[in-house]
């Protein structure tokens, strides 16, 4: 995508290699800040990577000492509600684009992650953090609350924490933020690259198909009631079940060999 | 309120100063009761501060030993269903009042918060605790499960800790009580009310407006599916965006100055 | 129930001594897997448990080194989709079975939990393990994504750490599952027996009546917006106080006496 001048403008590159999608946000000067241009290229570059069979998991990393310090400021000033909506709007499509894309989604989080850059750690599958990043939620400190930051945040960390965040825009370090649940893990920064390559290698070699059920079964039941999730899980599971990886792969369990996946 | 008798009677005090709006349970000799007269006062000094300009933040605290032993048991026995209704539907009234007002709610933790006192703590935005602080939902114990309040509590904890406190009575410390989201933090009895204070003032110098749209999001957004939050969401963004406050901090933000708040 | 084929060959054995239903996982030299005649088993075991006034509090454990490896493989090759669509929605059965007894639910995890293993942990209402004991939904592995399981689990222990279960399969330890809220407690594997003991004979004193009804208004609100609980749980509480084992409770407190229950 090099050729493409939009792409350039904003900020973002991509890369694939050994079945590994990488989203790098690629603007560390201004501290990869999610404009309208770099949403959108974001979430087209996903979008590719989702219809890309060669792409086994993705990665959203970030160049320089900040993950993301959130939404382009300078580009909300003086502007009509429209204009507003459409930011907002591009900002939701690229949430929504990481749960869609049916690989799993790692955020690789090396420094600071505010405001929009925040949700979007708190939205992929998996999060990895070096433990010197820090995440914070701080649009009350400029007026303008993070009120779709919070709709990731309140689902991954709970009310009381999503609500401290966001109340006062305080830092919340790596350790705190894996005892939260809002990442995974924290690890040296020297040991961030190679952690999640290893995570990311380990989750490709499983099949393709099986993965992309399991993800979009979960984010379809999350949201139900119970119940409703049950049904709805009971048949994501009896037509899994059937499918050519699933009969090698329980084949292959039961007979102790390894299995050999189709997608 | 001093002139009126059934706030007297109902042992709740108010008072206003430096923008917090602190209500008192005041009746520490029966460990502040929840009865029927203290939760409609409570209610009303509530949705009084809710419509006072002056209150950026509201702190509900209690006088004495406990924070609260939860309802009035001698209210209870001997009363026709229609009776007890008007003692929950009054303690519902509460807890949606706690959501309900424009301003951040903290709940200052100085000692014992039992089935609804422990509800309580669970509803307010944010709550701080002394590290001798102690919460229960003992309901079980005396035949009358905890059922209003694990509304709040099974929301803030999870399942399977809710369900240890609602089927046990166990008491849960205020370490416990922090590791599972229950309150914020907890702090040696001395420094509760400094705490508690600096909180307050962090959070009252934000934007009034700010911190009402965000609070009423928060709860708006918490309790739909993940697309309809963020469709409601996306919108609460991009009104609050072109509001004066907003953008007064997002111009302060980029001009490296201390914004002036209108509201 | 020993006369029964059935259930000698679904390998579930149960028992009730001291107003404590004990299920028993009873296939031990093939890790208690949950074949189909199983779940059917364990399931009306379960349902008769609910019906049996003796039974206070209901215990599911397992013998010999697994607590249990999930589903039998073996039944799920070269099946049809409605084969399996039989296998699943038997499990899911299980699974609710487990919430709509009367009586808490509590299992004792000695070993290993694997897949709907894991899943039977996490949907009970409480559970207790050895701190030896390790939990996994490693169905990825084999290309069968553990869909159902992801309903109880991803509710138990929040998204990322959900997601990092199923997408790895890898092992979380007992420690890890306490800190996640998978379990309640972890103990020495020597006191497994004796706190389980413990925890049912204390759960197992108060009254029945309040178990039920505080039981099922807990499955009942969870899945509600919180203004629909409270409208629920303000009728459930307002019923359950004029019931006779709280107004016995009530009185009993207030008289400073011990309880005399009914149920």
């Amino acid at each position: 995508m090099d050729d493409n001048g939009e792409m350039t403008d904003s900020a973002v590159s991509s890369s694939v290699s050994d079945g590994v999608g990488v989203l790098t946000l690629d603007d560390p000067d201004r501290r990869n800040p999610l404009s309208l241009a770099t949403m959108r290229a974001a979430t087209e570059v996903l979008r590719t990577f989702g219809e890309n069979p060669e792409v086994r998991v993705i990665v959203i990393k970030a160049h320089g000492p900040a993950f993301s310090a959130g939404h382009d400021l300078s580009e909300m000033v003086e502007r009509t509600v429209d204009d507003e909506r459409e930011i907002f709007a591009a900002c939701t499509d690229l949430m929504t684009a990481v749960h869609d894309v049916r690989q799993p989604v790692i955020a690789q989080v090396q420094g600071m992650a505010l405001a929009a850059g925040c949700q979007l750690v708190a939205t992929c599958d998996l999060a990895v953090a070096a433990d010197s990043a820090r995440f914070s939620t701080p649009g009350v400190r400029i007026g303008l609350f993070c009120s779709t930051p919070m709709v990731a945040l309140s689902r991954a960390v709970g009310r009381k924490r999503a609500m401290h965040m966001l109340l006062t825009g305080d830092m919340v370090d790596a350790a705190t933020a894996v005892e939260w649940g809002l990442v995974n893990t924290a690890v040296p920064a020297a040991d961030l690259e190679s952690t999640v390559a290893e995570l990311a290698g380990r989750i490709g070699r499983f099949s393709g198909d099986t993965l992309a059920i399991g993800k979009r079964a979960f984010y379809d039941q999350i949201d139900r009631t119970e119940p409703e999730a049950y049904a709805a899980m009971t048949e994501v599971m009896a037509t899994n079940a059937v499918t050519c990886d699933a009969q090698e792969g329980i084949s292959a369990f039961l007979g102790k060999r390894d299995p050999v996946w189709r997608s």
